[in-house]
């Protein structure tokens, strides 16, 4: 299995580590994303947005990252990564698209002022963006806080992929600055998932 | 099951929809948001965020309503509304969480601005940000549009629940003065969901 990275992308990030997890072994092409070489005809044939990553696998050809921790989890059943049963499912996607939706809006858009834009591309930061970010995060990361309040992982106690979707999402709101000192069950989850091998060597 | 609903909400027309495909009966419960109905502890207590819809199945709550649709859809294998081989799941949740992070992203804003502030809130249009989910807009529409050129449904010939989440998120894009024009593919395929009888009827 071939990954499109980049080792500043989180979204690639997440599917490192949930290979991994599952014992996968992935070939990765690493694309310069400052040499434009995820602009080019031959990746944007795979990936018609030019995003970092893509996974391919005997011709099968997925991007979005949470769709391909789902690939690799449902690929490998008995690592049980992802419940199959239709609550324990859609509980897992319930999370994965709340984040996807609110919590990782918040994370990106912060990133993309405080870091991307000043560091990559020489604009400066839009204040606007950054409070809407702020604002954001404060509503949307006490809700992860108390879901994590009494559990090892945001399911239970049982580690899945919506620990590595999640997990990659509150990592990248911490580049952007957005602060976790006021949720103590966010920050104790961080780094429990920080201490896996897997998280470790990704 | 009961759904708590509004008819305001591009969310709960997707389980509304979603449901009559499937043949399930909903109980509908109206909550008006407009009278803080969605803020009462009562329905915090399901939904943290007071967000419309959440679906309620004997003691199983549940909020995000991909996440409802992935749940509406495993409960009815038999209606083969979601695939369930690795490579048909993982390649259904990419376009759904394609959608929840990119295309949804622009259409809330442009929905949020056009309407919702100035009509529910009293509060002036941000020309900002409409500029940035037109923009957004711009860079994603045409992405679907490709992927429905000669295909009848986002994922091939069949219906899906893609079509439900994507759909709802176009008609709320179209709502939000988000051009369709340019895109006849996409065009097209909205016709076709618009003319189906849970649609209608929804």
């Amino acid at each position: 299995m071939k990954l499109y990275n980049s080792n500043f992308s989180s979204s690639a990030k997440r599917a490192r580590i949930c290979a991994a997890e599952l014992g996968i072994k992935l070939e990765l092409v690493n694309l310069d994303m400052g040499k434009g070489e995820n602009r080019t005809a031959e990746y944007l044939a795979k990936n018609p947005m030019g995003k970092i990553c893509t996974l391919e696998d005997e011709g099968f050809v997925l991007w979005e990252s949470p769709a391909i921790l789902v690939y690799l989890a449902s690929k490998t059943p008995e690592k049980a990564l992802l419940p199959t049963d239709p609550p324990g499912l859609a509980n897992a996607m319930r999370w994965m698209f709340w984040n996807a939706s609110h919590l990782e809006v918040a994370a990106n858009s912060a990133a993309r002022e405080r870091i991307i834009k000043p560091q990559f591309y020489n604009q400066p930061s839009d204040q606007k963006l950054l409070e809407i970010a702020e604002k954001e995060w404060a509503r949307y990361a006490p809700v992860l806080n108390a879901q994590l309040e009494g559990k090892s992982f945001v399911l239970g106690e049982r580690f899945s992929i919506v620990d590595i979707a999640l997990g990659c999402t509150v990592e990248h709101a911490q580049r952007g600055g957005l602060d976790l000192q006021a949720y103590p069950h966010l920050r104790t989850w961080l780094e429990r998932l920080a201490a896996r091998d897997a998280w470790k060597n990704a």
